[in-house]
């Protein structure tokens, strides 16, 4: 008997953040609060949203060309430090899609992926759909701060590692990398000519910090970002990589194969963003995450169940239960008890069974609620 | 040394049709002549955009569920014969996402899929990028029509067979199976155990003939299709899968490894397509192509250098160049010559050489200078 589903489908799976929103949607609580979600509270950027518009009633609505619209790839390369004409750029379908093609291009069966932990699902699910191996190295915490240890990376890169995934700003820990830790990465990847897949679609929320990309330090760096999480406009699916032409180059057909294109009006859109001026508006979007991040530090650092972290990017924070080791079990008391959404922290590797991710999205006033009972939950 | 890139990418490049637009693009001639272009020339289905501009503005603008919003998926399979629930449907980023995701999530390393030549590109890169092997069947003419020989397809099973790719009506050459043919080839999918991927994109675009799915004779089989063609929206990307629930449930995380959910306002702009009543519109845009088929036909039959059959379906034409056997060289010159672009057979496969697509979009006084300037070259 043939089955019908190929090997590299199977072990693929919903990951816990869909399950537990799928679960609190089925109870229909009337006071709900999510603490969960991984984007912003607010509506989409006006901009955006009237050069979508515009798009549309112009009729710019057939294939673009499969690379984006060539006026997209330039405006999002051209203040960058390395990789910054044209031909540098892909737009595709949101981060997912770059992550997937940046993936799927480079690693062969057999390969090994350093991926820093606790991670996002979708890196290690990529690695596993191309039958590559993932390397795990664990964030460490030391003076109520996290970081990485190069020297656990060192330890595990083989003749087989292909690629390092590094994101910063980091999901799910709000940790942002410092300089040196970048440029130790980058010498890493020069060394032993191992790339970096370097996810920087958090870059814009980070706090009281400077934002380095890996490209400033080695060109053995492949760049993916988008709009979604900084303009709110994550159904919209755009995003981006930025490496060498030649990368792109090769990367191009298996965008054309598996999209075509990314959706053209909102290609439009985006151009049009960029062109005008964004970073008032977007300065004034981060420093209300800004004053999100210190009002959810302040509430949760007084519960003396947990250890909280203060991020300093993101708009995430990753917490350590005390008193708990099974972040599932947990998460659907906390659901069921006080109407609350989180993350439990395995969606992010099994190290992280007592942690848990909360967004702190939500208007300040449901915040502060979200903390008190979240407090009650925990005493 | 390492190589940069992953086998499965290697052999993957932009297709012929692309490689031709691109040439024409960068002559610019000013009364070029788009005959190659897989789209309708007509702007997007009003109701359509209408539809999008108020998803817009109702900031419809976050992520859909991985599936696609559940009333679009309910909409879409309504009046379908086996699979008419929300459960049989995933909303897909266009019907290039759907075919990837059909047959990623199916072929396995080794397997053999059936591809009915003429093909597009896309089937025969997908199976490649799996590691599959495509067994081509030629299309047969006889009496002036092409037709699939049943005994051709039976005699290239063998027990590595997975899947069949069957499109009907069929790009390039506007073939549409009649009811035996769909009927015999659903027998064997039941026999033999093997799924039919059926891609329905061109199903509207049928004259005087009546359109049968491999849905109504056989659960073996995996229905692809989408908005682009019928509505003129290519670059919106709304595609969908139609299966059993269990084929659709195996499927969806991989299409959320890939592109997480399809544009949310442009599912919203699909439902709202298709809750009201746009069947007249439609008709109207049919019957357009119809009248056009008709010119391009008595036109073109005229010309004794050529071979032309008459397309019961889609806007295209599938020509036999009676004094070319390199249709690459041909388009080239043809494009230099008289500012046509037309798209060279083998882009269709390696037996079609002598072989051009021509599609009828254009309007019908620039179709007569099309072919008159097409006779022109070849006499």
């Amino acid at each position: 008997m043939k089955t019908l589903f190929s090997k590299r489908i199977c072990g693929q799976s919903i990951n816990l953040t869909q399950y537990i929103h799928d679960k609190a949607k089925a109870f229909k609580f009337n006071d709900l609060i999510d603490f969960a979600i991984g984007f912003p509270c607010e509506n989409i950027n006006k901009n955006l949203r009237e050069g979508a518009i515009r798009a549309l009633k112009s009729n710019k609505t057939i294939y673009s060309p499969t690379a984006g619209i060539p006026e997209l790839r330039k405006i999002i390369v051209k203040n960058r430090l390395r990789y910054n004409k044209k031909d540098n750029a892909l737009i595709t379908a949101g981060v997912s899609e770059a992550v997937f093609l940046v993936i799927a291009s480079l690693v062969n069966p057999g390969d090994e992926v350093i991926i820093i932990s606790p991670s996002y699902f979708i890196f290690q699910n990529c690695v596993n759909f191309c039958g590559g191996k993932s390397v795990f190295v664990p964030l460490k915490i030391s003076g109520n701060k996290f970081y990485l240890d190069i020297k656990e990376i060192k330890k595990k890169i083989t003749d087989k590692t292909k690629l390092i995934v590094f994101n910063s700003p980091h999901n799910p820990t709000g940790w942002v990398a410092d300089k040196k830790t970048i440029e130790e990465l980058s010498k890493i990847a020069d060394c032993r000519g191992i790339t970096i897949l370097s996810d920087e679609i958090y870059k814009n929320y980070i706090y009281n910090r400077k934002f380095y990309s890996p490209e400033e330090f080695t060109k053995n760096v492949i760049v993916v970002d988008g709009i979604s999480k900084s303009f709110s406009a994550t159904g919209l699916r755009i995003g981006w990589i930025v490496a060498e032409k030649n990368v792109i180059e090769k990367i191009l057909p298996l965008h054309q194969l598996i999209l075509f294109c990314a959706p053209t009006p909102f290609q439009y859109a985006a151009h049009d963003l960029f062109k005008n001026n964004y970073k008032a508006s977007l300065k004034k979007h981060i420093d209300q995450y800004k004053l999100k991040r210190n009002l959810v530090f302040n509430l949760l650092s007084k519960i003396s169940e947990v250890e909280v972290i203060k991020p300093e990017g993101t708009f995430y924070m990753f917490l350590r239960l005390k008193n708990y080791k099974n972040s599932i079990e947990f998460s659907e008391k906390l659901l069921l008890s006080k109407h609350i959404v989180v993350v439990p922290g395995l969606d992010y590797g099994k190290e992280w069974g007592s942690f848990i991710r909360i967004a702190y999205r939500e208007p300040k006033n449901k915040i502060k609620e979200a903390c008190l009972r979240f407090k009650e939950f925990v005493s």
